[in-house]
């Protein structure tokens, strides 16, 4: 019988840690600023920014809310957005993406100032996540899933690592992240050959699909870390991730449950990417 | 015992492919064109750069050379690449790393245009690989190990794909996409554990370490596809691969040779890029 390995821990210490650090600025008279750039006002981004707010101001970091109106077009979005990588109190920038059809992500995403790009939505984010470049921002919860790994001194170097999904999101990135940390690593998705067997190998197995307790028991080793980053909806109408927790815990070492696993700490990644994107822009 | 599958073949019908699309521009009035920039003239730039002028000459596609001198400022270096980019009858830029110290590459890459910048030195580019974004350009050498394995009718598709390497020429971008082909992909490396058990599990093993003959028939399951994109020195002072091709070639099906394999292909595969950036350049 394994243990659930909770995010709050996590996001405690990643928290206490930026608390110190944003003090120390402030001595120097910086104070780190996110500004969150919000297209018309959906109710889970509403909740997201909700949380994000919360815990950057506990933290000590300055926060503003751009609200855009859902009609906006390209090019005022595009002027907006400007002015955001223009103003200098701002050190980090969230854009909550999708956005509505008259934008284009695939052009916005250009637009951001990489250097305040906090979520990896810019392609030269994306690059330096390939390239293991860390002055970049890799995208919130793929990086909290490696948090998650080290707070609970979970080994990665050269283990067996499996990740399930190749989304941007979290599939592939997660999947250049465990590679920085020397895990040997592959990439399962819904072509994969019998996805049991190949997932049942993994020391430490990322669960990323969107399906609703879709990996069971069988899929995992025994004594292996499973994180869940699924977050649905089961048929009761409780938040369920991708794995049956109940079960896979029965094989598995550790793993995260949903809620309160991998989603309780991609607020205090962001936070600590606004602080690094605070001190790069100021050359410390 | 398999068969070793050269990369000539499938040059040759890339080349052919691409001599009639040119063909085909011609008559639209549109002529190709490969800037190659070079500084300095090392040798084994001057080699590739041969192979390359020679394949896109036969192909149809016009080709400038620009030298510059070793010592170049990086000002310098920047404005004669801006030059190119600039450049309206220049579709595609090569650009020869790595560069003598005095010249930033990771400032550099940021300057070469990415829509002509047909062997993915841009992050724009690097990204769209990871992306699967396919208007963007992946490196020739990963291209080509694709290319090989669609000639030769290999099958991808839900197979189990090895890696080994974790490089940004090789390693990263062909587990991309071989990922984009719907194979579950493992990325092996100097930490892996047990690496000839996680490699002979492979239906397609990837070999690109940079170490002579590493590879034996230990890490090669019987009846698997083997892509050697190795070159190295031997003790004899012939070229070899990272792989033991004499004694991989009694387990594999097939397996490409060193020399005559991958490297026959990147510049067929640099000549298709040419092409493609001619065409997206004038909406077509």
């Amino acid at each position: 019988m394994g243990q659930l390995i909770k995010g709050k821990p996590v996001a405690d210490a990643i928290s206490a840690a930026l608390t110190k650090e944003v003090e120390e600025l402030k001595v120097k008279g910086i104070v780190p600023k996110l500004t969150i750039v919000r297209v018309g006002a959906n109710g889970s981004d509403l909740a997201y920014e909700r949380g994000a707010l919360k815990r950057c101001q506990s933290i000590g970091i300055a926060t503003e809310v751009k609200e855009l109106p859902e009609d906006i077009s390209q090019d005022k979005f595009i002027e907006e957005l400007k002015k955001v990588n223009d103003d200098k109190s701002t050190h980090g920038i969230l854009v909550f993406r999708p956005f509505p059809k008259q934008l284009s992500e695939s052009v916005i995403k250009y637009v951001i100032a990489p250097e305040k790009d906090v979520d990896c939505f810019s392609p030269v984010n994306v690059a330096k996540v390939m390239e293991n470049d860390q002055t970049g921002f890799a995208p919130c919860t793929p990086s909290a899933v490696i948090e998650i790994l080290k707070h609970y001194n979970v080994p990665m170097k050269g283990k067996k690592a499996v990740v399930i999904g190749r989304s941007m999101v979290v599939g592939k990135p997660v999947s250049m992240l465990l590679l920085n940390e020397h895990a040997t690593v592959t990439i399962c998705h819904s072509r994969t050959e019998n996805m049991p067997a190949v997932c049942s190998e993994a020391d430490v197995l990322i669960v990323g699909i969107g399906k609703a307790k879709m990996i069971d028991s069988a899929y995992v080793k025994e004594g292996a870390a499973v994180i869940d980053v699924g977050i649905n909806v089961d048929e009761q109408g409780n938040l369920c991730g991708d794995a049956d927790t109940d079960d896979c815990v029965n094989k598995a070492s550790v793993i995260t449950p949903v809620p309160g696993g991998v989603g309780a700490v991609t607020t205090s990644i962001l936070a600590k990417h606004v602080v690094k994107a605070c001190k790069q822009q100021n050359n410390l």
